[in-house]
């Protein structure tokens, strides 16, 4: 019954608290969860109706390869249909690729601090991290450039970064992508690509006709609303793709999330709306963080995070006792929490709550 | 992006056909899939308002830890909360030990042929896989002690096995379990294990206490009717579990199937009434196999594995012409198919289809 050795000691996930245990402990009516990038919005309403029409199947497996959305994917981002794979959440394309091309010694590069999820599976693969430190929130390419040797695999690029909200911009990647050695392999995570306005961020699509090493990772989790649903994707190389699919499980996503997919994908005016509503709800964070005299990295996705020069995880704690969840424990980052944009009202009201928690413990000291 | 040496030649997953695309093609009104072991009557009406219900938190990720449903397992089993994990289906936790336990050149044993996923995993680790052939389409327990060696490190025991549908009894499987050596895994995959009413199967909850190198995976899929979500379940000593948490992603189950599995589970009168539902069905098929001249193996889970008599491919290629889709290739037994016990009518159209399928081949000859 021995393990592989370099798992015994990795840490075991912690499931979170339920809001309902939040609730419940601290007395609280309302508890407002800003922790998980989450859309505040919610899904399409279009998702709901394809969901309960596709209710009646529940007793049969999905298909296996999702065929009908990867085709409506393949059409709306101008690839072909072996060059896209469906994972339970980006983070289980992030499994299968360690899965698939990790062996023990390898070397992998990312940023510091960046997706928790690309160390781990290393870790478990037992491959070497080499995490390079971001500077102003921001990847340093170059930097990460100096790190590779004849041992590096994979090259992890979260943009926008989380958690630190930042970008990088279509001249930075492809000057870095110019000179990254051709076997080594680089993955663009762009989880919260569907949330930038900033007209300097790269479409990454093309660049895979130019850079076959590349591998684009995007979610319906974010803002296509369907985190509860794990549903992920995958685009790179006919080649690549097919080396992920050979250690994929047979039937990894579910009936229920193809069918939200597909739907949530067609609908791209309720994206366009929320991107919309996110982008002003930065502007209303920032507004605030500036009267509050807080600094904070430049936000381009759905969160924000922000410093606010106190230990992160007693205003965690201060914030919990109010009924608003954010994330903190950012060891990069100790005085740094990160919020998601929420509504209008939740932005709001967490404000309320933080204004609050830095008068008190203002009045402690 | 080397990937790993032995993953190269992997066979990759090929989707099945949609039956949409079987109608079209063939140019048929009705197909009946008896292919995939689900469960003809699908699942609990109590699902489906679970269901509903929990559409509203669609954007909100799962927990992780499906807390509420493992408390509720664990009481329906009589075991601690932390003897349990959930998976995309049973698939996923053989994907997770292999993962946590495999390193090259280990070797694992198993039945030739039994359920593919313990190979096509122990492949995906470089794992060798022992394969011991059946007798009588069934486990050979002395056999597969006899090539335990200071290599071995999981035995893989499917009880049902699948796809032959016979059983080991309880005195079988505890005289076996009590020779494997400790520092070797047992996986018992009682997928199909609520279907059978045969007395002298063994309820191997219990074994946990005595036997603590036993893993008991069991699944949502099939009697349970959720095979469109994905769910299953592994069961053993909370430090086994916790080793497989160590390499499992944080949210692998969606918010959907652990709702539904929480209903499904409750509803145990609609799992006795499929239970007995599908056994009819059973003496119903076995009955007519009778008249036809056809032998079978004795089946206890929800399908049969009947000899035609004919190369297995062209019977399956025959009967979907008809709209009936089973299983066939099989290497092992080249004349034999696996078909799927379906509710009365559905048997009766499958009956009538082969019967035809097998006249039709006479006449040929």
């Amino acid at each position: 019954m021995k393990p592989k050795s370099h798992i015994v000691n990795l840490p075991v996930y912690q499931p979170g608290k339920p809001i309902e245990d939040v609730k419940r402990e601290l007395g609280l009516d309302e508890v407002i969860k800003l922790a998980s990038n989450e859309n505040p919005y919610g899904a399409s309403p279009k998702v709901r109706e394809a969901i309960l029409s596709e209710l009646e199947n529940i007793s049969i497996y999905p298909d296996g390869g999702a065929v009908e959305l990867t085709a409506d994917l393949a059409k709306a981002l101008g690839v072909s249909s072996n060059q896209i794979i469906f994972g339970c959440g980006s983070d289980e394309i992030i499994a299968l690729l360690a899965r698939a091309f990790f062996v023990p010694g390898d070397e992998t590069i990312m940023a510091d601090q960046t997706f928790s999820v690309y160390k781990s599976n290393a870790d478990i693969e037992g491959a070497i991290s080499i995490e390079v430190p971001l500077v102003n929130g921001t990847h340093d390419l170059d930097a990460m450039l100096a790190k590779v040797n004849d041992h590096t695999k994979i090259i992890w690029v979260c943009n926008p970064n989380n958690p630190t909200g930042t970008i990088l911009s279509e001249q930075e990647l492809t000057a870095f992508l110019d000179k990254v050695p051709a076997d080594v392999m680089v993955v663009l995570d762009e989880a919260y690509c569907e949330y930038v306005t900033d007209p300097s961020y790269p479409n990454s699509i093309p660049y895979l006709g130019k850079y076959p090493n590349v591998v684009i990772l995007r979610t319906f989790s974010k803002i296509y609303g369907l985190a509860s649903l794990r549903i992920g994707y995958g685009v790179g190389q006919p080649d690549v793709i097919k080396l992920i699919n050979q250690v994929r499980e047979p039937f990894n996503t579910t009936r229920v999330a193809q069918a939200a997919a597909k739907a949530a994908l067609k609908d791209q005016e309720y994206i366009a709306n929320c991107r919309t509503a996110n982008a002003a709800g930065i502007v209303q964070l920032q507004a605030e963080f500036d009267r509050l005299g807080l600094k904070y990295f430049p936000a381009h996705g759905n969160f924000i995070m922000v410093d606010v020069c106190k230990p992160a995880g007693e205003i965690f704690e201060a914030l919990l006792r109010k009924g608003i969840i954010i994330r903190a424990g950012h060891s990069k980052y100790p005085t740094f929490i990160r919020v998601t944009v929420g509504s209008q009202e939740q932005n709001k009201a967490f404000i309320h709550a933080l204004e609050q928690v830095l008068e008190e413990q203002k009045a402690q000291v």
